[in-house]
């Protein structure tokens, strides 16, 4: 059971991942609004991963991970370097499965994001707050630890479990003529283009992504890897770059990849919080935010839109923050 | 069809009620979260009725009203004064229906709710922020226009249709041992208790009521009417006293009536935003704050909750507000 971490999933391997996960994840709803369906001019089917465990979609890659982890691996535990939704979801995981999660986050991460890994169990190493010494650091407690690295989006076990979100849509809402997902590493957007080859083929996948953090947006168009630099997005789940496995994926599989502003982030989150009564981060309203920026794809479609998670600090809201001040 | 004024609604009446407005309102779903039920030690069934249309419960009592309007009054509209959820609900069912809903509202009132109304097509007409210039303004509009009055709570349509919501939870969920409602006019709590005694007789009903607006918890444990006296109460759906028809139903019918401190609503209402990922307005949070300041007779029990609204400004956050300034 499980695959191999260098072979692209195939449709069987995303079916045993999703019966791998079924006992642990939260099968999300997926919800609908008649006022921004009017707003839209096009009919939305919001699949409600905010509701997911750890409060994000990450979850269900994580949990695939840590689920498919042999017996040998066991007892080393697993680890990564994040700060976000995949830290804590990976921390929830190895709870669930009786197992150490060790998270490297730098010292300079918000007080509330150190607190959702602690609840969730995980085990906290510090490290100082650039790339370089994340990663140094990471390479030091896999070391020590002898655990499995779990990588936010550049592992296949991830983009499987991350396929898991599409493929329940297409079991609720037969062939939307469109699948709208936001893009930052590229988990989440592999793993819905592999479900929409898999499971409705006909239905088309876009991604959308912050001007301010548009590395997947410059690759697509100019056909070749471009790293995500100094990004300055409220987005904050979306301010990663592609990784090699997600690129080719992304590249092969996406119709078309679009930006969007800051302030149409802003608008769509406050949006859906106002209109759905569902609160959700900025990076779950950039799909929303897509359509209002540019309509003409989404017209009239039928459009799935992932809605990626829900983990905001409630005393921080970008609708009461002086402008420019992204966090 | 419907039924006269003057009779307690039986069980056909509100079956009849749940049927004429099945096709206008949502059939709203029933969350859970291991992480509430943890901190109650209870298991708690969430039904969301600020997922309903128009933000609130109130909607299916006020379309009962006006999807059962006979065609002599159709076209003379509907009246209410009111600067809450129910003069939304009204407007819109009015708009629904194709008639007009006469909305009379203190001039005083929050401009977001002035403009929700307005966006639902109610047509506002001003007096003094004074119960007399209210009662006396909507006397003028009713003898101008002809327009029949549809009281928020004291009028058994009304309690017909908030029925509705405790009817559907016994359809999804068998027999819980506790409906925890939140109270204020009574509306929600009277059509809770006839639901009830019509579909889950075994099941107790239990209301709760902020500290600061105790007229029911006063009126029960002194076996007489009390009414509401300045209440200041964050809860801004649950100021209003008892009335005539809600009283009877309440005193015959409830278990208990406890009380919560306004802190305990904040707290409780952060809570459901925080981990459920929902938007809850304060009086919806009062039955969860009602568990953690009561906790005796709700532990280990199945208890189904009805968060009664979701309409919040967005802007003005009770976590984020001075104390003390209730508004």
């Amino acid at each position: 059971m499980g695959f191999s971490q260098d072979t692209l999933p195939d449709k069987q391997q995303i079916k045993e991942a999703r019966k791998l996960i079924r006992p642990y994840i939260h099968r999300t709803p997926v919800m609908t609004c008649s006022t921004l369906d009017g707003m839209t001019g096009s009919r939305l089917f919001f699949k409600c991963e905010n509701f997911q465990k750890g409060g994000a979609f990450k979850f269900r890659g994580a949990s695939n991970a840590v689920m498919g982890l042999s017996d040998s691996q066991l007892f080393r535990g697993v680890a990564t370097h994040s700060s976000g939704n995949h830290a804590q979801a990976l921390s929830l995981a190895a709870r669930m499965r009786g197992i150490t999660a060790h998270i490297v986050m730098p010292e300079s991460a918000p007080k509330i994001k150190v607190s959702a890994v602690n609840n969730y169990g995980g085990k906290i190493r510090f490290c100082a707050p650039t790339l370089s010494d994340r990663e140094a650091t990471l390479e030091k407690v896999v070391k020590e630890t002898g655990a499995m690295e779990v990588h936010p989006y550049n592992d296949y076990r991830i983009i499987a479990g991350q396929a898991s979100a599409a493929a329940e849509i297409y079991e609720d809402i037969a062939e939307p003529d469109i699948l709208l997902v936001p893009v930052g590493g590229g988990g989440l957007l592999s793993g819905s283009i592999l479900s929409t080859k898999y499971f409705s083929p006909k239905t088309l996948v876009y991604a959308a992504e912050p001007e301010k953090a548009d590395d997947a947006y410059q690759s697509f168009r100019q056909g070749r890897f471009i790293p995500s630099e100094k990004p300055q997005t409220i987005a904050d789940g979306l301010r990663t770059s592609l990784g090699s496995k997600t690129y080719p994926i992304i590249m092969e599989g996406v119709k078309d990849i679009l930006t969007v502003s800051e302030e149409s982030i802003i608008c769509a989150m406050h949006l859906i919080w106002e209109r759905m009564k569902i609160i959700v981060e900025p990076s779950a309203a950039v799909p929303l935010a897509c359509i209002f920026d540019n309509p003409g794809p989404f017209r009239n479609k039928r459009v799935a839109i992932i809605l990626s998670g829900g983990n905001v600090d409630l005393a921080r809201l970008p609708w009461l923050e002086e402008p420019g001040s992204i966090h």
